[in-house]
């Protein structure tokens, strides 16, 4: 792939890239993260709010020097609650402050923890309020259930000190955890006893930590996918154009329709804060499908065959309109086409798959990337 | 009563003084706020790894100096796992630091949060391993199973920043709150996160705070219970020297013997980190008695009349040694004699019992004091 195919770079984000970086980050989501509808609501006022400009600046991580300093900003909760309850700025701008304060530094840049649901809009609001660039990238290049499973950590920083921020006033430094699991274990209950909402601010880092903890891209990325669906909609070929995004993707190109059909089951629980459960699709061909999710889908199969399993993405799109539908969406009868793509590189390798493999999930399963997977089927045919 | 009644003012704490400590503690924990035993000998090993000396200084309330600085400690948790966990010291020390940190000071006096069960040791270990002297008074005067219940609250002092520190290393520190009762929600499901141990710094206060927001003279009040039932036992006669030790008391002066049997039925349950449940006892006279707790017992009825309440404090001692049991120590078949004692008077005043009154315990009864009950008793025989 020579570098014309690529996608472009973002350089700034206006108003209106709000709704296709909202539908693009939807899609990255992979049935998690939450609906970035309310998020970037707040993302608009905030971005129409400043004076003399409304826009927000874009940084590649190439960009970064040595000496910037940014950190991750996020909201934690249940997201069915984080679309009941009105968005406040103000914990946003106190969680930074509290990072700031204890590394005795201020933000030069801020980078998204989750470019998936509705934490794809958190930093934009950040950055509009405070005046500084968003890196292009994330935490996870999709979007994962757990804190340990970010970029950061895998790359060995601390996540302290972590600012937990309630709407209520509630301000939580956690100054030190001896891994950062327990920083989860933490910061869970601290959610529940906040209303299953709040804003975290974690892993400081400098620009050199910043640009190898990452999965870069991602904003550029999201803006490109949702783009690319609204515009196969108009045209009447929202697949098509989804597909042909993916393809330019350097980390998301291998990808593939794992089938379509109709939803004909979905059994769901919430559990210590997650939503797990069990979708079965009935395709066209008259096989059965099975996806189980944790927030996230984690694994489909089809006639009992595993296809696709995490930290690869798996996606269930309406069949019309190619748009993702999240583990909270998906209903009986709806018509469905399931995808999956490759993860980013960094999701990949054996340090990530000891933190983010399908073992971690709980699934007995090896992680078999999708590439691979179709190279085997296309020999067995 | 005259100066020279009064009970004498403890000036120093020796290893010997902490078994009476102890045993007095456990006394006005009434029912809750664990066995102190673990406590003694952290505050033991502390006291004897001290260079040049072997005691701890006592300072009394009016002695501080406006200029002065305290901070409330305590271990927060389920008794039940205080015991079984060993005891560590270096999170007490973090703890207050932590909070030293960000008021810029360090503590000149230290102050004990609940002079009931194993929290009268942990300041006496603190006051040992950093050299300052331990405040003769309490926040609470008694035990109280939750954070807005203490003196510096009922006072107006604000409770952050509060630091909740971990065995594993987990530091937190909870900066700001909208309410007191915040800091009781976000910190239990924290303590249960640490294991359902840890321990918290609170409540920093000048020495003019701190005089007017707590319960003075309990750490000489729990030391004088404690002799006087280890003395009356030696002398055959334990109910006798407690009786004429809480006669001397300015707060604990009015009590009464509530009736004395065997306990016939002991039903208790954990839920959401206490220890809830009813304990029946059935008097010699025949007649039956019913004592409700939640960690501490909260109301004694004698056939269906009530005859105490909290604040005020109820006991269940052993009939033959006078030593008080938890509502983790009884059992069917066990003889006792249930007493009850008036509470400081700073804990009965309208605002105090805003927050500690029967009703804040889900209890549907006035506050009557004990004196007047008896005084009712006394003018209808």
């Amino acid at each position: 792939m020579n570098q014309h195919d690529l996608l472009p770079a973002i350089k700034r984000v206006t108003v209106a890239d709000l709704e296709p970086i909202a539908l693009g980050a939807t899609f990255l989501g992979t049935g998690g993260g939450g609906d970035p509808y309310v998020g970037s609501l707040v993302a608009q006022v905030a971005m129409e709010r400043q004076t003399g400009r409304q826009h927000v600046d874009v940084i590649a991580p190439e960009e970064l020097a040595d000496d910037d300093f940014s950190m991750l900003v996020a909201g934690m909760g249940a997201p069915s609650v984080m679309l009941e309850k009105l968005v406040n700025l103000a914990p946003l701008e106190e969680a930074v402050a509290m990072v700031e304060q204890r590394a005795g530094r201020k933000v030069t840049a801020i980078l998204t923890a989750e470019m998936g649901g509705g934490n794809s809009m958190i930093p934009i609001a950040f950055a509009a309020q405070r005046g500084v660039p968003v890196i292009d990238g994330d935490g996870m290049g999709r979007a994962f259930p757990e804190l340990q499973m970010l970029m950061p950590h895998i790359e060995g920083n601390p996540i302290c000190p972590m600012a937990v921020v309630g709407d209520a006033g509630e301000r939580v430094l956690i100054e030190a955890v001896p891994t950062v699991k327990h920083a989860e274990i933490l910061g869970r209950p601290l959610s529940v006893a906040m209303g299953v909402k709040n804003t975290i601010a974690c892993f400081p880092m400098d620009g050199e930590a910043t640009r190898r903890s990452l999965v870069p891209g991602t904003l550029s990325l999201a803006h490109a996918i949702g783009n690319a669906i609204l515009r196969g909609r108009r045209e009447g070929d929202p697949f098509g154009a989804l597909f042909a995004c993916l393809s330019r993707s350097p980390h998301y190109r291998h990808h593939a329709r794992l089938g379509e059909g109709r939803i004909i089951d979905v059994s769901r629980r919430i559990e210590r804060g997650w939503t797990l459960g069990v979708c079965r699709v009935k395709t066209w061909e008259g096989d059965e499908m099975e996806l189980l999710f944790r927030n996230e889908y984690l694994v489909a199969k089809r006639d009992g065959k595993t296809l696709a399993t995490v930290p690869d993405l798996i996606m269930v799109l309406d069949a019309e309109t190619a748009v993702p539908m999240t583990t909270d969406d998906i209903k009986y009868g709806q018509r469905v086409v399931v995808i999956t793509t490759s993860a980013a590189d960094c999701m990949r390798t054996p340090k990530a798959l000891e933190i983010v493999g399908p073992d971690k999930f709980g699934l007995d399963e090896p992680f078999i990337p999708i590439e691979q997977r179709l190279s085997a089927q296309a020999h067995s045919l």
